[in-house]
């Protein structure tokens, strides 16, 4: 597969836009791009390099001439049409959660687990979002000091929820600042100026579906399936780039020099840590890059070889479309 | 002291409004009202109950006819007239950080260490906020199931700030919406749209003092010097109340049915956990609320005995104006 025709499912939406500029910006060898979309948004003219390609419906018989298929239209859809891709033919990297705890599906982020593409049987699921922000900065760390335990709060921005939740954030927050009455359309309540401890649905156990997916993708990124992990995730009112309070525990001693020296190294990853200039990651830097950044780095006092971290990336892209994209440079390679 | 003359300090500010207003609200036995402010606000006519007081400017003299001062006007200002206040015969009761770590000042929760109050010196201190509103759902649960470890972040509200932080954030969240260029004045980086893990000033260990005073205001409120606690301070594009994210580890085996128990009679904690009907404490909801909000209880399942819980409180109110006046009432009594 050195220069596949490429499919992306979900062309349309925020991750899939993403996906179409990641793959001209990184001059991924496409021999032909083949976009795809529900029928309301099918016959739309989108730029790819210098040609204009148009959006088709998706239907059964659309990856008859796929090889490479990147789906980011959400689980019903990559249920019902990854199998049917793969039947084709085509390899699948998947960004919803339908495929990603399936024991016969690698979920990998390039950077800590490529060698698990290597056992993939027509489909390699990308992780959630705020999964792998967290593990590209937990991974290294937990190769030299050995993760205990790990408890996470994240502060998501609406663009994980897709383009309709970002116009939700929009027109809530003029309505509120011209002090109209507002509703809530995407998301149960008032996101703007107001944060929501919910995302996703919500399980019997009291975790909410997007806390479990980063306690169990975390897990299966890092084969370390017993790992001690917990997460709150909460939505705020950020446009987009998701942001991380981590705090970790190891069973090695940690040297803080020794902590900022693995993560400067670590691919994919940048420190922004100084506090004598006000400068830490935030999301109002973030967007459009594609490192995740770390900062804030410092002991947690509470507990023994404990370090307290902040951790931001685009969610759009590290968190999706790039990561998708650097699995599939994996496949051509 | 049955029908002391009070005063307020800082009167104009959001806090000293919030005094006032709850000074009435709550018919608490005051002689007479005297307000304090700098000299730009002097003159100003603020209404109480049926009267209009005129603000006044603080000056070295101002308390020679004060039986209680309500301090909210930063910490050099508590400092340099908190001791003139007393040594004219008045209690202080002080918002600010200047005392709560000073050993010969009570620092009180009503709720949890009212018996404190009995040893001041002319001087109860007021924990910070983000304090108060994670101690009232602590403390209970320390009582039965003796606290081990915390681990908070915290999403805060701009009105902690200030006045001129709301207005920052109404006006940042207009230019980017209308597509303009911004600018910060109040915080370092733009707040409108983001969110900064920065409160206060760094200290050397790399915690916030935000986050150090959550820690040591903790220890001391509950009387646990020895408390293991971190805390990661972040503030959030949200007008008012703070949200925090709590994972608490305790010495005893935790029962869900009984924590929801011991919450709903605590006093001035309200449970609101309905994950069936999307219902959990938000910022929009706890807005001139006395309680402190707490959901999304469920165990932590990283560690043994783990909690993970979600609390809500308006950080005006029993984050800061309402506190004070708890303690005033037990002044009074």
């Amino acid at each position: 597969m050195a220069k596949p025709n490429v499919a992306i499912v979900g062309a349309t939406g925020a991750v899939g836009e993403q996906m179409r500029l990641i793959l001209e910006a990184r001059n991924f060898p496409v021999k032909k791009l083949h976009l795809f979309s529900s029928s309301r948004s099918a016959g739309k003219k989108l730029p790819f390099k210098a040609e204009e390609v148009t959006v088709e419906e998706l239907t059964e018989s659309s990856f008859a001439d796929i090889d490479l298929a990147l789906f980011s239209a959400g689980s019903s859809i990559s249920k019902k049409f990854a199998p049917l891709a793969v039947s084709s033919g085509a390899i699948v990297i998947d960004n919803s959660s339908a495929f990603r705890m399936d024991k016969s599906v690698p979920l990998v982020v390039p950077e800590i687990n490529h060698q698990d593409i290597n056992w993939h049987q027509g489909i390699i699921a990308n992780p959630n979002c705020s999964t792998i922000q967290m593990v590209m900065i937990l991974n290294p760390l937990h190769l030299h000091f050995e993760l205990k335990r790990v408890a996470v709060s994240t502060y998501q921005a609406v663009s994980g929820t897709g383009k309709e939740a970002v116009n939700e954030l929009i027109n809530q927050s003029k309505d509120v600042l011209a002090g109209r009455q507002t509703k809530a359309n995407i998301y149960p309540h008032q996101i703007a100026f107001n944060v929501l401890p919910h995302i996703d649905v919500f399980l019997d156990n009291g975790y909410s579906y997007e806390e479990w997916k980063m306690i169990n993708e975390t897990r299966k990124i890092m084969h370390l399936p017993e790992l001690n992990i917990t997460a709150t995730a909460v939505r705020v009112p950020v446009i987009n780039c998701h942001s991380e309070s981590v705090n970790a525990e190891f069973e090695k001693q940690i040297d803080l020099d020794k902590v900022r020296n693995v993560l400067a190294a670590a691919p994919g990853v940048k420190v922004v840590d100084d506090l004598k200039n006000n400068s830490y990651p935030m999301p109002i830097d973030a967007g459009g890059r594609d490192e995740c950044f770390v900062g804030r780095i410092h002991r947690d006092i509470s507990v023994k070889n404990g370090l307290s971290f902040w951790v931001v990336s685009d969610n759009l892209r590290k968190g999706a479309a790039l990561n998708a994209i650097q699995i599939a440079e994996l496949l051509v390679k």
